[in-house]
């Protein structure tokens, strides 16, 4: 079977004309399939909307892309999907062709192999010296242009760090290189407000469920860095990871502490619900 | 004659692993082809290091590119020659790979046909509402991270208006979409710094020079969007129009003015000198 569906042909290059090349004039979504079945569909679908939405380019149809995904996925049932929607071919120069004729990538990887004790015992992360810019315009949407990240991934080879937290412009936490974060301090739960940088994940947004469905008082709001060091819980969140505790970040120790149990546990109920078989 | 050359082949497609595509992870440059002669080479090749340099991408031997660009431009001795280098092929994350093998594409493209009026009687441009976001250790370089270029430049449609002016998210003039800005008040030539976000241009750095040599003041600074207001002249340039003089910002109207024509003048010389025949 073909890993890669280009506008559902299996094809493994694309136009050097495509904008995402270009400009990185697109969107993206990174799908945990688990037995044949993309866990959180409809959060990835949602934030692909909002992102295509954002840019102006048109969303490819929802029942395209599950095909597309189970057509990949189908001799690999537990793997990693990635969408990709750029914008698709242009001519020299940022400004839109109108309509555009937007390219769809779906692509197949292998599930990584995440030792369990990352999600039991939890993992170290690292505080990144590459800041993140503010644009509205382009906060909470999972785009394509990620030179930030890439840039705060490379600060770092020890393969026991396992994230890297980034800051804003202005010295407020916003979240991971590809993780959401989320701390805990004196019963309450807080994660960053994402309204002017970072990436809105769908397994934030489910983590907001679950801390809503066990009544966990939840603070999203700017956040400055010295709640990293006075919280007692800190974990990291991705659609892969599902939720990691932290234990160690920089000179800061924690502990992987009763909330963070308590949402992992919940996390488990919801995903069985909204998974789609 | 093939218009595109992907390390050296004749090739028009790229590999969908390839991290320009899925984070804009790379750089490049839209350089002017007049009569056979990269103009401005010299510097369209110091920009192009800096911008490996960084990104830890390692840069193509000067020779290679040179003749590739002449490559691709044999048959059409005036044209635009875009080459973009990115960290190549990789697999999913943002960590780059080590070593990184990088992918060089060389683009032919037709030269615009800009109206002669645009240098000679002046050009209509606008405000955009998008605003940049400040990140250090991506200003000056041109990097292929530009949705903040294509949602300004979705903006309008208007084609008697030809540029976009941008402000970055504290509210200081930073640069056009596609070309840098510079203004005269009271004999005083004034351009934003570009140390948080923006490109340094190559058509910048050239007109700085041309300051120089005739004696012009110069002041590089952070710039509020007052200057607009009150400036007496002012301009827009880039490796392709040279200097386009503005006529027309909103309600802002302007001359195209005497320290406006000196330079443009002088840079006609100054090109003379550094084109590459």
């Amino acid at each position: 079977m073909n890993s890669v569906l280009i506008n559902g042909q299996a094809l493994e290059q694309i136009p050097v004309t495509d904008r995402a090349l270009h400009y990185g004039d697109g969107v993206f979504e990174t799908i945990a399939v688990i037995n044949g079945a993309p866990r959180l569909w409809e959060k990835h679908l949602s934030r692909l909307q909002k992102g295509c939405d954002r840019l102006s380019i048109p969303m490819p149809h929802r029942d395209l892309l599950r095909e597309e995904v189970a057509q990949v996925s189908r001799d690999q049932a537990t793997c990693v999907v990635k969408i990709i929607v750029s914008r698709g071919s242009g001519g020299r120069g940022y400004r839109p062709p109108v309509p555009a004729a937007p390219t769809r990538l779906v692509i197949r990887y292998p599930f990584p192999d995440y030792p369990p004790s990352r999600a039991a015992e939890g993992v170290e992360i690292r505080l990144c010296e590459t800041t993140l810019g503010c644009n509205p315009r382009l906060a909470g949407i999972k785009h394509l242009n990620r030179l930030e990240q890439v840039l705060a991934r490379s600060e770092w080879d020890d393969d026991t760090v396992v994230e890297g937290l980034m800051l804003d412009s202005e010295g407020h936490l916003i979240d991971g290189t590809m993780s959401n974060l989320f701390m805990v301090l004196d019963g309450v739960l807080y994660t960053p407000d994402l309204s002017r940088c970072g990436v809105e994940g769908v397994m934030r947004s489910l983590v907001i469920e679950a801390a809503h469905h066990d009544n966990i008082p939840l603070r999203i709001e700017p956040l400055k860095l010295s709640l990293l060091k006075s919280a007692q819980e800190v974990f990291i969140t991705n659609a892969l990871i599902g939720i990691w505790p932290v234990i160690c970040c920089g000179e800061n120790r924690y502990a992987a502490g009763l909330i963070t149990r308590q949402l992992q546990h919940q996390l488990v109920s919801l995903m069985e619900e909204t998974s789609c078989a």
